[in-house]
């Protein structure tokens, strides 16, 4: 039986990363023979997954030769939930945002009351007329902190106090559909690794706080207990030559202790400017705040110190850097280049681009969108969907 | 046709890790029906790869329900190359060393002597007992340097002088099987994790340059350019806060600068010990020579510092020291320790392990013969090896 729903699941994922195909492109590209594709793409399009585009009308009950992705099948509800605030978002099977919203929330509330709040979003996205009438067939969930993947829960968080081992996939199981809790950096790493088919890809969040995302051989490197990325309680390089600098984590010397976003409006309170957030620094050096340009620039060598030996070992082709503290003009983004470039092995920079995140605040949502539905059409859930296909013979 | 090739591979690769399978193993593990698993394991007891054992004589020409892998049906050929010398061996499919040759080389003397002993080395091994008779179905070749592992070729290597774009790869065409080329530490890693199953690993070699191999989601991580893992070449936390020495690579500030072999021999000879070779080094640890001892736990401490913010990022299950310098009686391993379980996140170390290779110097020939096997039996091999096979009906 697991022959049917390999290659159900293996068409399938042809069709979510190229979107349109024809009959021959997913006998060229599966390496199946002519039959078994001929059996495959009848069993997706008569599951709606798949429609004919363009072409011929289908004679003889056989579909005509060219289809694309039915990305409006169903939707799935995605929330990408930071220390300060979260956007919520239905999403087609494509990982395209449809309809959002956007909250502001505290993280330290603890998980009943912020996730109450997404999912009262939800609740609201699924009556709007994007979404009415569609079938949900996954939720996800991005977090500001580790997760135990296969669980579903968040593990030792270094800032989300009262989440350890909070059953977030429970919390959301009335839907009646797959639920995956994720890393809010290796969700922005997917959603930058994928459409650019990069396979070995480093994605910065720099917000209040700093977290990473590691893409490498096409998978999120989550580590042996979900631990890996976050590379904003690693230990700042200037920690090593000054008294170091508490974190909010209760460490000392982390690299968020100097380049984070509360660190440097704590800095800036030092020096009388006052800053009540993020948005507001960023605000300060577009206007050209002499104290804010050199604490962001000085934050970004901060953090392009730590990323340089990151690239030195893991030799990404590209690091997308996204958070609020990266819409500040370069700034940021000169100050991590500076370091990289003069850190960094020759080899692993030559041909290493750094660029700004162009996915703005929905980064977060489509990663979880892609990921959820790496869940949903993987071999072990078409089953799940579409329990007929199981009973087909090989 | 994929189909037949790459269910012969799915089952192969089942033989190749579990050993010995009885035929109801085989359903359970792969999933695929009693009939098809039938098939497969006729085709590959047919062409030798294995064998029946125990239980009845087969009756009525299909054989009895318990198989073990035929190691013996070919032999591989491999050789670890590193800075002073290399290990040849004969491997079974398995990847067990049947025979091996050591011998002193110069690397910095450049690939076509060096290749040449080392193809000397395979003659010689190709008339021993072990591999009378049999054919060589693949050879693979590890070096101390970045390698572009789909061609086969040393790229950009900070020490291999005159290695650069060399065709390893066809140097050793002659054998007419499938070449391998990896790095020295990436084979290592190899060999460490797969018998232990360990999905996120990182092996450290340390003789006289540094290397590190990385395995993560049972993967080797290359990186984009095969640069991924030279730790040593990656700046040491106490350059920063002192004129950075410098390495031999050409920059300064290199963790193999400070915690090399050869810095450690440099280092013993401005204190007036003498020190030909990292071997020497040991045999000072282990007389007792205090300069020797303290040298050497401070190069731990550098190592471990360079460590413990990968551990951080990486969250790896365990961390095997291998290299000459390893047999220091855990002088070398006290120094990363010390500075690891002081640096690194306490989630990434709560299960962590630190410890010394076991695999000896066989270490990169075993990982080399694993890395090879891959090749070989991946689905797109398959097929080359046993023509026959690709005519058989789906």
């Amino acid at each position: 039986m697991k022959d049917v729903r390999t290659h159900v699941g293996e068409v399938m994922a042809l069709f979510r990363e190229y979107g349109e195909l024809s009959r021959t492109d997913v006998i060229d590209l599966s390496g199946l023979s002519r039959s078994t594709v001929n059996q495959r793409l009848t069993s997706l399009h008569e599951f709606g997954l798949i429609r004919e585009i363009g072409g011929a009308e289908s004679t003889g009950g056989r579909p005509s030769s060219r289809f694309s992705l039915n990305r409006g099948r169903a939707v799935l509800l995605t929330a990408d939930i930071g220390a300060t605030g979260f956007v919520a978002a239905i999403c087609d099977l494509g990982g395209t945002p449809l309809a959002h919203r956007r909250r502001t929330i505290d993280v330290w509330d603890g998980p009943e009351p912020v996730l109450s709040a997404v999912d009262a979003c939800f609740t609201e996205l699924l009556a709007s007329p994007e979404a009415e009438g569609l079938p949900v067939w996954g939720v996800g969930i991005g977090v500001p902190g580790p997760v135990e993947f296969a669980a579903g829960r968040v593990v030792n968080p270094p800032i989300m106090t009262g989440w350890d081992g909070f059953d977030i996939a429970g919390w959301f199981s009335h839907h009646g559909a797959a639920v995956v809790v994720e890393n809010d950096a290796n969700s922005r790493a997917v959603a930058e690794a994928r459409p650019r088919r990069h396979d070995n890809l480093i994605s910065l969040k720099v917000g209040t706080g700093i977290g990473s995302g590691l893409v490498f051989n096409g998978q999120i490197i989550r580590g042996s207990e979900g631990a890996a990325g976050d590379i904003g309680h690693t230990r700042a390089a200037v920690a090593d030559s000054a008294d170091p600098l508490p974190c909010r984590c209760g460490n000392v010397g982390c690299v968020e202790a100097y380049a984070g976003g509360w660190a440097i409006i704590r800095d800036l309170a030092l020096l009388g400017v006052h800053a009540a957030d993020v948005g507001e620094v960023v605000a300060l050096v577009r206007q050209g705040n002499l104290d804010a340009v050199r604490l962001v620039r000085q934050a970004g060598r901060v953090l392009g110190d730590a990323v340089a030996d990151l690239v030195s070992i893991l030799n990404p082709e590209s690091i997308i850097v996204s958070g609020r503290l990266s819409d500040s003009d370069e700034v940021l983004l000169s100050g991590v280049r500076e370091r990289v470039y003069q850190r960094s092995q020759p080899l692993a920079t030559r041909n290493l681009t750094i660029s700004v995140s162009q996915l703005g605040e929905f980064a977060g949502v489509m990663g979880l969108a892609l990921i959820t539905g790496d869940r949903i059409f993987g071999s072990e859930r078409i089953e799940e969907l579409f329990p007929e296909t199981a009973d087909r013979p090989a």
